[in-house]
């Protein structure tokens, strides 16, 4: 009976070590037999007799952990933890890792080609060329915008150490949490999040999924921007609200807009109608570099669990604080 | 009668500062109503009473100075002069300015822009989203690949000295004109041309269009290339032989391809039945700042020229004399 359960697709694609790992314990383990992201009744129900889950986003609710009675260690790879109970994980003795470094250089690096896709409407060229339209547009570069973040955390502040060397005359920051305002980044403004969307040419998010971030930005932010204004969510979806963003688009408010994340993955929507918008399917940490490290890094907690060692990237007590205040 | 014809599209659409220079010295000006490149033919029907062309890329030929008898001065809104036969025009008393560093800056952006999407996939993600198709695709970050620079004059320079913010470990570079061997980038490796086609992961070309660069790289240098390399021309079309390279994309070789330039342009062609092979239409310079700049300088050559001052732009003597050599 295989001991570990992998539910994030794709595992050891690229790089076979992980799977090499796994095989040397001897614990055995299945992988996700529907080669997307599980529901929370299919996680149940394939997780019954699991003891590590080796996971990625899926809802790893209380319920399932009912139905996964053996269940002790959820290694996530990757950083977000909106999709993991973790109190309901505490409460039932299971330990829960994460890889909250890995995804970030993938995630700030597909970023950056998004904002500049967005400003030189690159992506709407390729679909019209692809259509056999010739329909040049005019774009701008990043030193003719400003940009504005909100989130300075691994992903956020990253991406405002690789920009400037385009040349950014005014960069609006926000970050819900205070001390991140300690990033020493030059020439950037520390602002409110209404006077970056009041504000900025271009306005990426990067902040975790949780009550005070789910539909941060709906209607009334949306139409706060200006008309031309470019919007990238990377983060997690929910955060930008999906209806509404498809709404004003659909309106002819906005430049154009990025969405990497979706409230229902595989996602397939009205946001596709919209030519303006550049749909990509949550592919922020497939890289192969970051991807394989992300994939060990779970892989090496999980071997240590089985060899009775201390776990090493345990998720740390703030994020089980956060989630008590602010789960989504 | 209109002294000035503008043929380059679009023209003072995003800035009014040219259109009103213009209008300031009473020469009268006409506007290429095609709203495209022009054809020869084209061209020469409508410059025939024309004393002075604010041009594009539409060939300005022989034929077309010929018929344009009152031609005194080609004003090139951009630094490409393979449309403009600089002998025809000496012989003809005709004076040829250009704007060679005012492009620069956008099509390098432009061209960092080609690099993260085809290495991320972002553009197959978003075509395929667009149809209501949901296929992840793993990438690869700039720190994993060996990139590959031909021609390392204005343009490609700035590609290099903006993409080591992402982390280069190994970047190849070549050039046509030893003495481009002095830019000051660090980590360079001065190789053949042969050695990037069968090296570098990302291949990206930054040269003139000539008798040596036209069909520089073709099925030959193709084949040469690792499977999934990604090549990218926001150069001149014609460079990378259009149907060569459809014929090993079709084959399944090479990870995929950004064309911005074509050899007959518009393009309608077989490219855009390759979902891998990013396409845009000549959107190079297409940012408001630099195409500002570039028509804002053209035109004050032109304004020059009509007041009698001496012209500041004028095409260099080595354009001349390459062109002579290497006419593509």
């Amino acid at each position: 009976m295989a001991r570990v359960l992998i539910t994030t697709v794709p595992f050891g694609a690229h790089n076979n070590l992980p799977l090499e790992l796994l095989a040397s314990t001897d614990a055995g383990y299945s992988v996700n037999p529907l080669g997307r992201r599980l529901k929370e009744a299919e996680l149940a129900q394939m997780a019954v007799d699991t003891e590590i889950i080796i996971a990625g986003t899926e809802p790893i609710t209380a319920t399932v952990m009912d139905a996964a009675t053996n269940l002790k260690l959820i290694s996530r790879v990757g950083i977000g933890l909106d999709n993991v109970d973790l109190h309901a994980a505490r409460e039932r003795g299971i330990a829960v890792s994460y890889t909250p470094e890995a995804p970030a250089p993938a995630v700030a690096e597909l970023t950056i080609g998004l904002i500049l896709s967005l400003l030189r409407h690159t992506h709407l060229a390729n679909l019209k060329m692809h259509r056999g339209e010739w329909d040049r547009h005019m774009g701008r570069r990043i030193s003719e915008v400003t940009i504005g973040i909100i989130g300075t955390g691994r992903i956020g502040s990253r991406v405002l150490r690789r920009i400037p060397v385009f040349g950014t005359p005014r960069t609006l920051v926000n970050d819900l949490n205070p001390e991140h305002k300690l990033v020493p980044e030059s020439k950037l403004e520390w602002v409110s999040k209404d006077t970056i969307y009041r504000e900025a040419d271009v306005i990426s998010v990067h902040v975790p999924f949780t009550k005070q971030t789910r539909n941060m930005i709906g209607l009334q932010q949306l139409r706060q921007m200006k008309p031309d204004a470019l919007i990238i969510n990377t983060s997690r979806g929910g955060i930008i609200n999906e209806s509404d963003l498809y709404q004003v688009l659909s309106e002819g408010h906005l430049g154009g807009a990025a969405i990497d994340v979706f409230q229902d993955e595989p996602y397939v929507g009205p946001l596709g109608e919209i030519d303006r918008c550049l749909l990509t399917c949550h592919m922020g940490s497939m890289s192969i570099d970051c991807r394989s490290r992300m994939e060990i890094e779970a892989t090496e907690e999980v071997v240590r669990f089985l060899r009775g060692l201390d776990l090493q990237n345990l998720v740390p007590e703030d994020e089980y604080l956060s989630q008590q205040l602010f789960r989504g």
